[in-house]
């Protein structure tokens, strides 16, 4: 399923007590119009946090093999709330795996460093910073940031996870209304890599740091208290790439082998 | 003043007691940030409603002679809600009134007729209509409403004032993403005009009135219960147009002698 939602009004994608979340949301709208007993388990590409968008999630769900997937997206439609969309399904092989099969995740992050034309429109889209941001120092603290690291010095620890990531893509741009928009790719990201790494380069763009110290902390072994997370409301998920279907059991079956390993 | 609002969690620009409105939020931030005894007094292009937006409003106040407005514009932006913003502020010759010496004022209405694809992130600013639209049905019955009619069929009424209308511009496109833009212009609007139109139109637009209907409305001498107003959040003030400063004085003369006549 290729999913979109604007975050403002949900604790995250995955599943609290208690808590209003995609997930939820979604598994229970799954419940009512495929008739399931119960909400269904779903596996998603990138678990989002409070507050954060997405506009390409992708989730795989187990369903019944009579489920007719073009009926289900309309009737998801009508039994979502508004921030929440199921754009499209496709069937999957059984080898595909929206989080393990997972080659690529794309994410976005969107500041306006002019209060006075802040757009009223996406104030819960894009952050509003209260100091002029400096394109060219963005951009060239980012460069040095690309290429496979241990990204531990901006990730939340998380027991037994690997932080080693390869950061693929990484630039600034300023779009003609003066929104900066920074695209982040890697194979993967650890739990508020995206928010971390944008934290330290806002510090950049204002001029309180120079753009080799982001960089400089890939050598830290632990978070670094002056790594300030980013608001969330300016990141959204915007795509995640797979393999082609030929190519996805090959490559599920080498996975199996090298986990065994 | 340039203004532009997000009206989601407005009851529209007018000030109401005990309601949260556009003209009321921003009179309070300027009398703390001008120091004023008092809210002072806005005369504003386009009286919205509830719900509705504005990226191109206009209003004008008037402020002591001795207030820097390229100071006043950030200190606004800092003092006002993030759903409300000041863009720019310019002196204006005592001729210039907001509302009466505006030529035109330009809206804007956006739908989005596949439910499956509707944007949560733009869920506040785009309807989403259950039926699929037919954009050349759209634009043939739009055409048929320019130019200058007694509007009283698509306006709530009020006591005294006129229905008559020049209708400048109406007509609508698709977007890549599937999103329908009407783009609506007259030299003025009156209450719920361009919503009514919007109404009478989607009725044509997914089949249930031929192209014809909503023009042949406008021999009516009232308002046709048949009518449905269109939601308020998919409706934007995009721009107002003025007088060169040139023109004001002698325009303001002229409007005074025809309304002493």
């Amino acid at each position: 399923m290729g999913i979109a939602y604007d975050g403002t009004d949900f604790a995250g994608w995955a599943v609290q007590n208690d808590q209003r979340t995609v997930a939820g949301e979604l598994a229970a709208a799954l419940a009512v119009v495929v008739r399931l007993p119960g909400p269904p388990l779903l596996t998603v590409a990138g678990r989002t946090d409070a507050g954060v968008h997405a506009t390409g999630q992708v989730a795989h769900v187990d369903l019944p093999a009579d489920v007719d997937l073009g009926v289900l997206v309309p009737r998801l439609a009508r039994a979502l709330p508004a921030d929440v969309r199921v754009g499209a399904a496709t069937p999957v092989p059984p080898e595909f795996d929206a989080r393990f099969t997972a080659l690529r995740r794309h994410y976005a992050y969107r500041v306006c460093d002019h209060q006075a034309s802040a757009d009223p429109l996406r104030r819960n889209h894009v952050v509003t910073w209260p100091r002029p941001l400096d394109l060219g120092a963005l951009n060239a603290a980012s460069a040095l940031l690309l290429g496979e690291h241990d990204f531990v010095a901006f990730c939340k620890r998380r027991e037994g996870a690997t932080t080693i990531r390869e950061l693929q893509r990484l630039d600034w741009s300023r779009a003609a209304d003066g929104t900066l928009e920074a695209r982040v790719s890697a194979d993967a990201f650890c739990h508020s890599m995206v928010r971390s790494l944008v934290g330290a380069l806002l510090a950049v763009g204002e001029g309180r740091k120079p753009p080799g110290w982001p960089a400089g902390m890939l050598t830290a072994t632990e978070r670094p208290s002056a790594i300030t997370v980013a608001p969330a409301h300016g990141l959204a998920l915007v795509g995640v790439d797979y393999p082609a279907d030929a190519e996805l059991a090959a490559r599920t079956e080498l996975t199996r082998r090298v986990r065994t390993l």
